[in-house]
């Protein structure tokens, strides 16, 4: 027989507590995007005792708003701050909870959760997403027994719960905000070529598009300045670099890329 | 002394099974939309008891996914089918609701809600909004001592609880999709001006539009049909008649009015 550890102070608050001191049957979970290398990662979390990935997520304090309670968990459990989070959407099959999730943690440390309590009971979850520099994320483990990575979207499987559809909805959302809004200022270094701004949207769309097009409708929307300077190397002819043009950028993150009416 | 009604049924029940019935701390709200002699109105219902206009909303059941609950609301509230919902956010502030609504409602009948009760708790709640054909909706009345009424966007005021932030969010959305997406199909008659689809796009915007703009914008999307048939009468010169091109308005639905990347 092996000798269980003491259950943690978070687990023991969460059984004995989580009924007064949280919104019932509410959760928050987390979409992070960043694009790294020609890929578009998301940042995931591995219980040892669960064993699949999971988007980072967290109870509603009782008397907490939904935002803060989305920023807190991200922070909790990324240690990540100052990120701009978007609800985007609310999940709520009624079998999308699975109790043995909370049963496995739990008998890890030799607890069998009572069938009446707040943990075993249908979960509602409201989606967040945000798109973050990958260089400015230090990944540090947090909680024991928990892993972070970045995961590439398209390496994507079998993830936790309903985990799959939300970052699902997370990228059609993302998908739709690309067909009116400027997107790349954190995800992009601030000096790309057109090649690695099309990779960027691509990514994102799950599609190749034709070269001259793309370049030809991002140049219209104006934001983009055009570098004295081109990067060298690679197989293909050099390719200038850009910048964003902040005030235009900024334009259009609030008029939309085809001006207001 | 008056002598008190008995408690109407769904009141009861909500009362004594509402715990095990319904999904705790969550509601659902329906902001519908319609157009009608150049006003955009949303339906609105007005309790006996509370005197405050307010949106068609209720709760969700234990085993009942989100967006069915929406529909079933809708139907109950309204005698309203077959509409499209869109859910569009969730309206999380903790202190958001508010027990002094049901305490009249019940106190109405004599009956005060004990403090331990279900119905005084917080509750979140998910936003659905729908266009629709304002001469579709027959506006019968389904609870007693409760009205409905199709109220002007701009004559609004002093709605129940944050209902006229869920409105104004809605309109929110509404704004932002009228970026990328055609509107009017449902809001429109079948046959419309130029003039006509333009009130309805500053009534949404709520702004003033340049005529000419807004009708080489609007042309170029390539949705519209112009008929040979001028609409006669009026202080201005006869304007021409449009309809939408289903096809194409079905395709810039799915692709957006810019074109696919």
């Amino acid at each position: 027989m092996s000798t269980k550890n003491a259950l943690p102070h978070h687990l023991k608050h969460l059984l004995e507590k989580g009924d007064v001191l949280y919104q019932a049957g509410l959760s928050v979970d987390c979409v992070i995007f960043s694009f790294h290398e020609q890929q578009l990662k998301i940042l995931l979390l591995k219980m040892d005792v669960v064993q699949k990935w999971a988007l980072p997520g967290g109870f509603i304090k009782i008397s907490e708003p939904i935002e803060e309670a989305a920023y807190r968990v991200l922070r909790e459990r990324t240690g990540l701050k100052d990120i701009f989070l978007q609800q985007f959407y609310v999940f709520g099959a009624p079998d999308r909870s699975d109790p043995s999730i909370h049963q496995k943690r739990y008998l890890n440390f030799g607890i069998k959760i009572p069938k009446d309590n707040w943990l075993i009971q249908r979960f509602i979850t409201v989606g967040f997403f945000a798109l973050v520099d990958y260089n400015e994320v230090l990944l540090q483990p947090i909680q024991e027994g928990v892993q972070f990575e970045w995961i590439d979207v398209e390496a994507l499987n079998d993830l936790m719960m309903d985990h799959a559809l939300i970052v699902q909805k997370a990228l059609e959302t993302l998908r739709t905000q690309l067909a009116y809004l400027p997107i790349g200022k954190n995800l992009l270094p601030k000096k790309f070529t057109m090649p690695e701004l099309q990779k960027l949207y691509e990514t994102i769309l799950n599609e190749k598009l034709d070269r001259r097009n793309f370049q030809r409708k991002l140049l219209s929307f104006g934001i983009l300045n055009r570098l004295n300077e081109t990067k060298k190397g690679g197989a293909h002819k050099a390719a200038y670099f850009y910048t964003f043009n902040e005030k235009k950028y900024q334009k259009a993150l609030k008029d939309g890329l085809y001006g207001s009416w």
